[in-house]
């Protein structure tokens, strides 16, 4: 049984770790993230892990198992946050992977496949405007040149931050994972979206993680006096944004039932004056879908809007994708076997894609992957006020830990069965 | 004959007072504008008007009529401009006065009624986002209480400005002029617009002037993860946004028979990132017409728009009016007068109305007034790149003298027609 005290008293003294008045700042390899890691490295030798810090900074802690020889099940997230971020974003993935640890210690069950708990290093964009540098270091998907220019918002370059936090970043690559390392990861998370709450569920099983397709989005008319100027006569740069805005909004709605979402999350004007036709706009579009299909869609749908506008708004319109990321599916068997660990235990679960990006992605370069989903009260994330009910934690950890049972073995019941087979 | 190398010459002069790499800046009341005060009245003492400086700083410069005691004729137009102005807007008016009264002086012409100049101070709001002060104060239309609180973008209070100036803000409203002083009023300006331009016509004889009505409008969302958050579970600020800025476009243009422009001219947004659907959004919008039924429409329609947007897209939508002013009407004799003199010289004019404000607003507090425009190059104005071709300039400043000289009565011919009566 998971230890609701010892998930609290663990969750209270992580949450105490970078806390401000506007929320948690623990940004990757800051001082504060360095102090949580610490904090996660002590417990796990406590539990009798064997824990090392790779040359990104992710923590890899091993619980040892019968036949040490096979690929890991693993299991974690990350521990630092975004500026003015909550407590449950990443953290409650490593809390729950470390109490999944301390309660199969506790029953004293020895598994067949070793678990190994990942606290992956910058999750978050917010330091450096690049996300999840440690999973992606791990599963080989970059190299040092790709992040070499990387500076934080002060200007300071990774490889100084690196270098602060006792971290070399010429040795980047050492920190890549053999393909054979692990049999399968799974990752438990909030939701960060309202779905879960809406239907009453206890654990979202993830389908897919929806990667986002990014578009900055230059629309160019002529700023004109807003007085004398006919509304005939002007090419309004706000006119064009807000038409790719509402019909971008119409063109997801049609593809819903694909986990299709669009959004325009940003919009700059110039010269933006109560008494100025606008002159020029810049909007930043980000497309998400599970199905590379249907974002494809709307992709498409988006290009030809633009040329519709260039034409009948006689507005010069250009368009720079910032990121075109392919869509990831998590294994149908560990989806399966999550949902088979819900059913047993009578969990109101449901499928659902991942619109959240998260280290899992790159874990799927390496092995089988899964994530599992717990409610977000009011569906808010990235902010002080993000919160997950204790209850609704338990539950999660509670079936983190029978699906990483059901993949890892128990090695007492496996030789029951093996003893049975023969 | 309007002397076009006179013209250029104090053109030229005026355009250096001032000039900036980046455009005019001759704000109200700054050293810049005080230099073009100061040539203004030496070149006006040279043309043997007599000058004085009223409590704002508004210029009168007098030529004296054969009768005195008759309501003067009021021409002229401000010297101060924006920030990164041009070198037309207002300046061509003052110069065109100028010109009246030197070229009725070349040709020895006495008028019967005095004829005066007007050089308004502070008619841009640039300086204090507040408009027209010289003319609203000669027109009763202000006490000093109205305007006692406005400080520049510096942070100097009005009054400051006003003492640095030489001028005492507590003898603000000395400036008011009698209701009889006037028997009519006439402005020459740059159309501002690309009407003129557009029907290959030289002169605009203005109908009205559209005052604006302006709100300050805050949409209110929930900012949300916009990976994780459906479609259908959004609370988007910028779509509530984007609806209103078409919706109003589509409003405008079905009352264009009418001149009336409605325009988002500026929008804010939070948090602004590319990946949170906007939780708030601020965004500036401006009616202008000359019907005042025209725009009351509008301004309805935008209201209901609101209350149809809180429902559907369960939006949190606060208005604030920033001002609701009255369309101005020009006096349909003196509309009459400019267009015979159109007529008799076979120069090309059409009714306008104007979009912009002007001090002639405020003057028809006073008497019966019209406006006179030339057309603007590209329909641009409080930019470097505003221009007007100078033998538009001539022609303008050819209409307004022969309009005068019909308010003010030529002398001479007077007289021959007093004795042919007789």
């Amino acid at each position: 049984m998971v230890d609701t005290q010892r998930v609290k008293q663990t969750m209270r003294v992580l949450a105490q770790i970078g806390r401000t008045d506007r929320g948690m700042m623990r940004l990757a390899y800051s001082k504060a993230e360095e102090q949580a890691t610490n904090v996660l490295i002590e417990q796990c030798q406590a539990a009798g892990l064997a824990v090392r810090v790779d040359s990104v900074g992710n923590v890899i802690a091993r619980r040892q198992g019968r036949r040490p020889e096979l690929p890991a099940i693993g299991i974690g997230s990350h521990l630092d946050t975004v500026y003015e971020g909550g407590t449950y974003d990443g953290t409650l993935g490593v809390l729950a992977a470390l109490e999944v640890m301390r309660d199969l210690n506790a029953r004293g069950i020895e598994t067949m496949r070793p678990i190994e708990l990942f606290s992956f290093a910058c999750e978050e964009s917010a330091r450096f405007g690049f996300s999840q540098i440690g999973s992606k270091a791990l599963a080989s998907l970059i190299e040092q040149k790709d992040i070499a220019a990387l500076t934080d918002k002060e200007g300071t370059p990774i490889q100084t931050v690196f270098a602060k936090r006792g971290l070399d970043f010429s040795k980047l690559e050492e920190a890549r994972l053999p393909r054979n390392r692990l049999a399968a990861f799974l990752e438990l998370h909030i939701e960060q979206g309202p779905m879960l709450e809406a239907k009453n569920r206890s654990i979202g099983v993830v389908s897919g993680i929806a990667a986002p397709t990014r578009f900055s989005i230059c629309v160019k008319g002529h700023a004109a006096h807003s007085g004398s100027t006919p509304m005939n006569q002007r090419h309004d740069a706000l006119i064009g944004a807000a038409e790719i805005t509402l019909e971008l909004e119409k063109e997801a709605r049609r593809e819903m039932a694909h986990g299709t979402v669009a959004t325009v999350g940003d919009i700059e004007i110039a010269p933006g004056a109560m008494n100025v036709v606008p002159g020029e706009t810049h909007i930043k579009v980000d497309i998400r879908s599970i199905s590379r299909a249907s974002k494809a869609r709307v992709v498409q749908f988006l290009y030809e809007l633009m040329e519709h506008l260039r034409q009948t708004r006689r507005l010069e319109i250009t368009c720079r994708m910032l990121s075109d990321e392919t869509p990831v599916q998590m294994d149908e068997a560990l989806i399966e076997t999550v949902e088979s660990v819900c059913r047993s235990k009578n969990i109101a679960s449901m499928r659902m894609p991942s619109g959240a990006g998260h280290d899992t992605m790159n874990m799927a370069a390496l092995c089988p992957v899964g994530m599992i989903f717990v409610p977000s009260t009011g569906g808010i994330s990235h902010h002080p006020d993000e919160h997950t009910n204790l209850s609704d934690i338990i539950t999660g950890i509670d079936v983190l830990e029978s699906a990483v049972l059901e993949c890892a073995g128990n090695a007492a019941e496996q030789k029951a069965g093996a003893a049975k087979d023969q």
